[in-house]
């Protein structure tokens, strides 16, 4: 163990976090900075100042992220249709590498040799957050104290609690959820508890943001979204920022019942873990992006998207984030959406999402090809004959010579 | 043109593929040979025979090809968890093969040298036919009407109707619809009349399975599906044939009100062009097989069939199903699923289709491994440790020679 | 038909293309404008004027375009290590845009309406030709002859000279070689004759640019070529232009026996066809590229590049250079080539290319790191214990549930 | 430390691996069971009966595994033509997988609760041994002394020979290498000494199997393969054993100079790597067997093969041969060779081999269709308009509605 002097820990001002920044200082006789930010978690972020300054805490970082997040993290990989194993919209995921980021920067303002978190060894989210502080500052050291520690179950926790004189309602006095929950701008999720079972069905109550299908609205709600390069710059014609589209979607959304998903998903670590999820905006936003790509992207273009896109979902659920392959996926992606602007209308109803119209000035979409009326000579039927024999070619002769394709 | 003694026509009863009839019999002087298919589009196949007598045919096939619809094209497709361009779930590309392997298996009993059928020189289905019929009988000749004639117009057509003495109620007596529609038991499809410009919304009453999510029951139903090698064979725990599943989730999701889909798809001729789909049972097995899958399947696997699916996919649509690509990728495909048994459980309501358990004697997930809880030694939390950081080391190599990844 | 005002012909000067302009001129009625490029064939290009004025063309098109197709063409193919179905380095495929988009500029300067080429509908060419016509100039007319006319024999096109007074020798008196070729600064290919027996060898006195490996001589010949961005820049320290390096290579790769090819390949028309080809600049560079990539690119960015390299590899070879898809592949290619710069030292010898070494300013080779001595602890090798472990964790928990492997 | 009783050490009768023996019973304090293979390195495996009886050990192993691992592990991977980065044949990675799985054997058959071999921690090799052991049988240990010990220098290693009583002669008495070297019948390699530096050209002593290309006979040798299902099953009409096979094909390549290769390569633990190696007999099979499948597969087969190639490649390096995920690829490509049946003949010479003719039963090349000469109409070269018409209408739409291509 190299001596580490500062750290920088990603403070939550929850129990478990506090307990880290005691644990630190005691095991590594380090001086801890705390960051805590607000990524649209939905809770306060400042009263962690007065939770660090009782640990004795000197420097202490508390940010608003809500902005960058949506416009560096979520929409970029909006852009990409990204969904990782046919469902998962990634919202934990994309979190990861902006905590990562602002955690070295931290760490290089306030000259620390470490970094810290409070994610367990047994998922994602510490190689999330490893792989991107490696990866932006090759020497730094990481302290993983759930990987490290001996204060495995509820009953340590609280005996070292108490031995350290630290208060256990930092946990702000709520009655521990049985879920183990994570939540920011673009989602909120569920693991552990009965969900352990992949059988047994989510309890309603589990789900903190989103109504019901069956408790939303008898009314379908109508939104048109404004697209420039992929993404959506205003809503019914009103514009937004990134984090305000977000925002607003989320409410939409969790007002319609929309966005809850609940599946068993392959870890980056190897097992196989239950995940419940709330995504109310980006399930709204995903078709209504495919929708807008539909009339402005080549087929041959977006078909390389398409299958491109499985790997760079992989990519950002193992933390790959900060990595030049992403990069050079991202810079691809980025580069076919200039053409993807325009509008899209979508409807909203007790969960369903349904996209119902499309148009934009750089559209592909040809009427009068496209036509089952006369199209005046547009396109010449005929071409079509041509066309399919030399594409069976291959296959006629396989054929006569004896091949069987049945 | 060499001379055709002896055409199958695909023969759906109404008056173009009546028409045509008429008109290869006089342009080819040939004999034509009806072949009228039941695979689930809901109408009655049987009065096509009269039709067909009525007209001079002397060979008339009609065949219910419903079971070998499912169980060899809908289902092995279904494993793949084929979805063309994000949404579309291939209702019509499917059933081509079936129908251009049959033409091919009458040419050969009745001697025929041509086949012939009633798609247009614009779309998908005249490539999927003649693929289809190439690959199988490569000597075969192939008249696609609609690429030779001139009764471009519903005019021309009338005239050539009058003219020929064929009964303009040959399509039943309906006011011919605004759209252009093919159905089958895995979806109906609606196409031109307004839909043509992709921004105008699709009028209710142009739905003709499903009731409105807003007209569905405001009690969810629950399903349980038992699936073996990746197929569904009881619904309940009612043991049904392949055809049997699809038409009850059909029933159900029509009756709940989902399925449906609007959108803007790439054609292989080279167009953009506006569809709206009904795909109530496949909207429905669609999640429910990806449950079941991921429990059952290893995480490479997994991901090895996403990423290949678009492949898949597009061979399908593209109409390459009688091809040894899509033979190669169906072994591999099919490989995967021996594992694939269990039940899966589902939600429906008002359009929503949510997986809400699943469990199997297969199951790779591992609870004493995923647990919250305390795991006895199952899984060493040090092992991260050493992952995290030699996944890293190419990251960190970069960093410390200078590369720049922000 | 349409009718035609204007055409630009692809005009070699020989007897085929000779035929074509008057062919034209008679068929459509229509003015002929002539171009005529030097990409490198190792022919004159000059006197095709001569003879173009005495076909009566008034306006001719005579160009030097091995800079730019060198440059543009051929250098942005190589950083992409392309290769056609594992062996074929794309020679004749990679001109064939060029040769498009000028004469659509031509086309464009002169107001012509139509283009035409010398390609049989057979082959490839026409499509490369065509496509990129299309693709430049969408309204353009494309007059393919060989697919048009009934010259299809020797015969008859020599009835054809004869009715109209098209000298013979306009082929320049050379005997016809039995072989069809097609030569530029990249390769010179070998088609016909013998070769349609795929098993009959190719006779040593068919290639006509290197010395056999047999006739090369007994002394290696030692190279170091400088990098930059992906493209050699300089060869022993002197600095070329990239027509300059192509030229050499070829000059030195004919002497020393190298680049020989022998391949049954697949065209995009649907049949195999056999061709023997020779590529000594290319044969040479394609080695010597992978040698300094080897340094400067990260694995990840490494291995994708290679997974995308045959999509890459098979767009050119069928014609769609002049498409988005290949476009934004270029780009991310071309993104990648930032850091692949340094030095590469090749060995040839009677046909053989070894890289000897290779070295860069932005190089990853960590020399503390990879060593097998004494690393001073750069490297934890316990690091690896726990990176196996997670690796193997889904293949223990699948064997644990009973699942076979072997 | 769990306890370990009885360990299986993949014995190789040298020193290092003896040093191995006796730490273990000294750490462990366990009995040891060695296993020594025959795969073709080129050294007596007999003589390591003696070494390790002299150090106690009662249960020993020794197999001659030459047919097992071209039968089972390199042909099915040279039907994949798997190459590894571009260049790299995979001769140490693909001995590895049946060493484990022998391990494994072994350990069950002796009551073994762990394995152990003398791979470093920064290798490869390691990860191959132990991703094997571990999907093969998951409740095994494994101890790697090279992760463990503290013997990382020569002198550390040597007084630990002194100290225990091992004879250094073990080595037998050959003077140490500069190079760390691996063999089997497929390749030998080098790494360490003057390669770490990657601009070093190779010495030419250091070479051990083949003479160099300037040493080889002036004349050509030709050979003819006969293959059946994707394998050579005999050479020059004389039928062989899989291994008789290699064998056969290393002594010729061998003696022709055939096979030498210097690359930089990435290691899966992170670092890149410089490598020379020689692969005499797989440098003649991998065109050979490319020749074969350019005349008997499908295109699209051919080239979804070639698409996949680079992802297998990966896997067999990375150490994943016992995974669904290769057994379901290699299930994939194994069937496609089931029409890959013929002859092919090349020639060596000097380094160089190079296919000249290739000829089969199952061959699709149609002579008939491909024919510069005239075709009697089985190819219509109309047919290619349209088909160039409608494979140009998307580019030609997206050129009219303004969308820049160049």
């Amino acid at each position: 163990m190299s001596e580490i002097k500062k750290v920088v820990l990603a403070y939550s001002g929850g129990l478990d976090t506090s307990v880290i920044v005691r644990w630190l200082q005691e095991t590594y006789n380090c001086e801890v900075v705390t960051f805590t930010a607000d990524i649209g978690q939905g809770e306060e972020v400042e009263p962690a100042r007065a939770k660090a300054e009782a640990l004795g805490v000197k420097e202490i970082y508390i940010d608003d992220l809500r902005e960058e997040f949506v416009r560096d993290y979520v929409f970029p990989m909006f852009r990409a249709n990204a969904i990782y194993e046919g469902e998962y919209l990634l919202g934990t995921s994309i979190a990861r590498p902006l905590i990562a980021k602002r955690m070295i920067e931290i760490a290089n303002e306030v000259g620390a040799d470490a970094i810290s978190h409070g994610a367990t060894g047994k998922g994602n989210d510490q190689i999330r957050f490893e792989l991107g502080a490696y990866a932006l500052k090759p020497g730094v050291a990481v302290i993983a104290p759930w990987r490290e520690w001996d204060l495995t179950s509820r009953e340590t926790l609280m005996a070292y609690c108490a031995e350290h004189d630290i208060p256990v309602d930092f946990g702000g006095g709520k009655k521990k959820s049985p879920y183990s929950m994570d939540a920011n701008l673009l989602h909120i999720s569920y693991e552990g508890g009965i969900l352990e079972d992949p059988y047994a069905e989510a309890e309603e109550d589990m789900w903190r943001w989103s109504v019901s299908p069956e408790n939303a609205p008898d009314e379908p709600t109508y939104l048109e979204f404004t697209y420039k390069k992929g993404d959506i710059v205003a809503i019914d014609g009103k514009a937004m920022t990134p984090a305000e589209v977000l925002t607003y979607l989320n409410e939409v959304g969790n007002a319609n019942g929309i966005g809850r998903l609940d599946i068993v998903e392959n870890r980056y670590v190897g097992m196989k873990s239950r995940g419940c999820y709330e995504t109310p905006g980006g399930t709204i936003m995903m078709p209504a992006h495919r929708a807008i790509e539909s009339i402005t992207l080549d087929r041959e273009v977006a078909h390389m998207k398409d299958s491109m896109m499985p790997k760079y979902a992989e990519l950002i659920y193992n933390g790959y984030w900060w990595s030049p392959e992403r990069q050079m996926m991202q810079n691809l992606i980025d580069e076919t959406q200039e053409v993807v602007n325009g509008e899209v209308r979508v409807k909203l109803y007790k969960g369903n999402v349904t996209v119902v119209g499309r148009k934009s000035e750089d559209s592909l979409f040809d009427e009068n090809i496209a036509t089952f009326e006369d199209d005046a000579g547009a396109y010449d039927q005929k071409d079509a004959a041509g066309f399919i024999k030399l594409n069976a070619l291959r296959l006629r002769i396989a054929a006569n010579k004896g091949r069987n394709i049945l």
